[in-house]
């Protein structure tokens, strides 16, 4: 048996059920075991940017790795983006990266790079397998690495020639630490700060915005009246009818500043304490108030259930949450076709059980508050700020879970980045609707140029932040892929063609003509 | 005036004349100081693939760097790839990174990473700024840096503070070093070897391609017999009729083995020793004999057309050199597109100083020798071998060039990676032709799958190389972007669609839906 051979073993005994792939001359070892894998899955994606995304949207569904295969060092620069977004996301992700031959590298042929050095900027951990002998140990560690607490990213190389020479040392799946349990400390600390009479926030984020640690923390708002807050780009937040509703921490600094206003102590679960996202000229970058105190109950890698269980409990609270939210019925939108109609529109018709992924940028901001009553849903956000995820996350949770609807919400300027997944979401048939916000322009950042202060702007300048001139076609650009897709112009005519989408199933898109009042 | 607008004036006086930009908040001031540049033009690309791919283009026809502006580390990682092959090409390019402001980064915000890191990977130089008075001054480094030898990739970070804080500091651009002179000990050496009647190749790469050093090298080996032989890849070779042709090496390793066998010494000029791309299984990776003695006339950075003249005057060469190649009446190919027959194509219709890209691939394999004796014109290749940088180093040329027709010659597999350059070559309606070569599979795959001796593959492991189901619609992909396009499926059609697309102006695309026969 070779090494690829061997390795593939390992991994499909450690649980790994896909792989995302974009393999080059180098990898064409790992291929060929792979293609001999029963259990391995294998998805060809068009650029690595749409193997590390969807690697991502299938670990936030699942809570375990898919395996990417990526093509040495500017193979997996062009995976990092995402790679970053997944660090962000607390997912757990294992790389395979394919290298020269150990021999070959003295010669520095073309495509030599130090792929380590890339490998290193945005993986929690990451090796290079020494031998053929060692390269399925490579892939066991890497395995247990990316599930230590809720999730890392792990990335492991895998010479050309370790995968092709031959080897008889096998390696069997190593245990993965998950996620660490909360001291009998911190709850009892928690339980005190929350009976204490002070104005507090619940701070949540990572696994903490799950529907039952959701339920457990409804239940501390409903016996002391803290508030409960989620992280601004949550990787995952179950909501709707039926579910527990959190505050979102708005995006913009000062709107956060002042939806925290007042709070004297905020109760980190799962998450960090909120920044900024960006500096600005003269605006604060710490959103909490100076003198509110943080505390931490769970990190994000530590299991917040247990944890807001034990306190509610400590609390001696109902079973019964504050913030249950009932099912909302919303008539149809009409006219302009705004973020809120669209918003109108996802609510009348998502299906039970739906993964919506956002990635709408300004048109979330619209479209996120009006859809919390809609049928039960997860909530897909960019965690790491780096633009070009939603459609590979799309890709990524349609193949995790193959029997919910797909829904991604996507803005034009990123749709651009990862254009490419259109091609494999119609390779794979997945039952992704994609809706494209095509406002012709990067609208955030028209935003943001007023904001930070940058004088003001002349058609040169705007003209950097400007998507017209040409318009872009998604219509013919999907169709380019192989995707169904309809354009929308009028709120009716979105209504229409979205509660088509979810009725169907299959890959298709909407380009949604969209008219914004910016905030 | 702030830091940003001082850096302006900087990057100016210091002869930076265009920025490929694709930024983000952080870079606001920066965006705002180049729309108030009068001299500096703005090109806005969808994705920094394109960004650092043009600035390589442009720098490859000018020997001057374009710049860049990149949005922190996870903008610069999406650019890596073609800063790897700009790297690999030898030529000036300065890239502007934006970074949180300095005082942000302790909160390590969604955005936030080791923006140098991801710099130093695939830059000759770099660093960040330091203060608002030191911005100015770090771009006047990086321009000079850009320009020492050849060209370096040079990268300089300009946190967002520095961009808006006031100075009154302001930088002078700095002498760059340029080419280094080849010392009088090498010339001597070089003449001496080309005078022992051994069998010597000249092995051509960088600077030495274009046409005076070419012409140079011409008359030494009229005087020598010795062979001219090119690196498999060259940045910009200068080539057709009435120029000195010479030899380019062979992609695969076993063909580049059989065409240097026999070769006693060989002197390098601008190149390194060949070696293979990739490492296969009990084939070679050097490939020069192992008797055959390398030495060296000039390195990449040092200038070759004063070291081969001086050479080819202590020869006693004549002014007239061997290889000189007569222009070649091709007739009207029929039947098959072929990768040979578009190439007839070319050779009968490309007007005379027309730029050629070529990242075709296989398919480049059959057109290249073909056009050997078209009109004069530069070929640029893929240097590095970081697939995605053909449709932007097009883009580039185009704008270093409005004068030249430029001709994209692109394998489908790699024009997914960065098609979103159609639609900045729509919006800079930029005098290019784009050819896409679409034989719907990573046909280069399917031959190195063989060559490494990865077993006989199965269904899976193919459809991991394959570009079918679904088809691509380049027609369609290419008119989302706002660029006319036609379909090519027979030699004549595609005969007719090129010679219309020479005889007109601005950018258009022809899909060739080209028949190959694998070597």
């Amino acid at each position: 048996m070779n090494g690829a051979e061997n390795l593939l073993h390992t991994l499909e005994h450690a649980g790994v059920e896909v792989c995302f792939a974009n393999p080059g001359t180098s990898e064409m070892h790992l291929v060929s075991a792979i293609g001999r894998s029963e259990q391995m899955r294998a998805i060809l994606c068009l650029y690595e940017g749409v193997v590390s995304g969807a690697a991502d949207g299938y670990a936030r569904m699942v809570d375990k790795p898919a395996l990417t295969l990526l093509h040495l060092g500017s193979g997996f620069a062009n995976s990092m983006a995402n790679q970053h977004n997944a660090m962000r996301a607390h997912v757990p992700l294992v790389n395979m990266v394919g290298d020269h031959a150990t021999y070959h590298l003295k010669y520095d042929a073309p495509l030599t790079s130090d792929v380590l050095a890339h490998a290193r900027i945005v993986s929690d951990w990451a090796r290079a397998s020494e031998s053929a002998d060692d390269l399925a140990l490579a892939g066991a560690e890497a395995v247990q690495a990316s599930l230590r607490g809720a999730g890392k990213v792990a990335t492991f190389i895998a010479p050309a020639n370790h995968a092709w020479d031959e080897t008889s040392r096998t390696a069997e799946p190593l245990m993965p630490a998950g996620l660490e349990a909360v001291g009998q400390d911190a709850t009892e600390a928690a339980t005190k700060l929350l009976g204490n009479g002070k104005k507090t926030v619940l701070f949540l984020g990572g696994r903490a915005l799950r529907e039952a640690s959701l339920h457990a923390a409804g239940r501390i708002a409903e016996a002391t009246g803290a508030r409960l807050v989620c992280e601004v780009f949550p990787a995952r937040l179950q909501r709707g009818a039926g579910r527990v509703a959190v505050e979102r921490l708005p995006y913009f600094a000062e709107a956060a500043v002042a939806a925290l206003d007042g709070t004297e102590q905020m109760i980190l679960v799962g998450s960090k304490a909120p920044v900024a996202f960006f500096a600005y000229p003269g605006k604060p970058g710490w959103l909490a108030p100076e003198s509110c105190e943080i505390h931490t109950l769970a990190t994000v890698d530590q299991d917040p259930l247990a944890a807001l269980k034990a306190v509610a409990d400590r609390l001696g609270a109902n079973d019964e949450p504050a913030l249950a939210q009932p099912a909302l019925g919303l008539p149809i939108p009409s006219g302009i076709l705004s973020p809120v109609a669209i918003g109108q529109s996802v609510t009348r018709a998502l299906p039970a059980d739906a993964i919506v992924v956002d990635e709408a940028a300004t048109c979330g901001l619209g479209i996120f508050p009006v859809t919390g009553q809609a049928a039960a849903h997860d909530w897909l956000t960019l965690t790491g700020g780096a633009i070009g995820i939603g459609l590979p996350l799309a890709l990524g949770a349609a193949v995790a879970c193959p029997d919910r609807k797909v829904i991604a919400l996507q803005a034009d300027g990123s749709a651009m980045y990862t254009l490419q997944t259109l091609w494999t979401m119609a390779r794979e048939q997945v039952d992704v609707t994609v809706v494209i916000m095509n406002n012709r322009s990067y609208a955030i950042l028209n935003i943001e140029l007023a904001r930070v202060g940058a004088g003001q702007p002349n058609a040169k300048t705007l003209s950097m932040l400007d998507l017209s001139h040409p318009d872009l076609d998604f219509v013919a650009l999907a169709e380019g892929m192989g995707i169904r897709a309809t354009r929308a112009t009028t709120a009716e005519e979105f209504d229409v063609q979205f509660a088509e989408a979810m009725a169907g199933s299959g890959p298709r898109l909407i380009e949604a003509m969209v008219v914004q009042q910016m905030p």
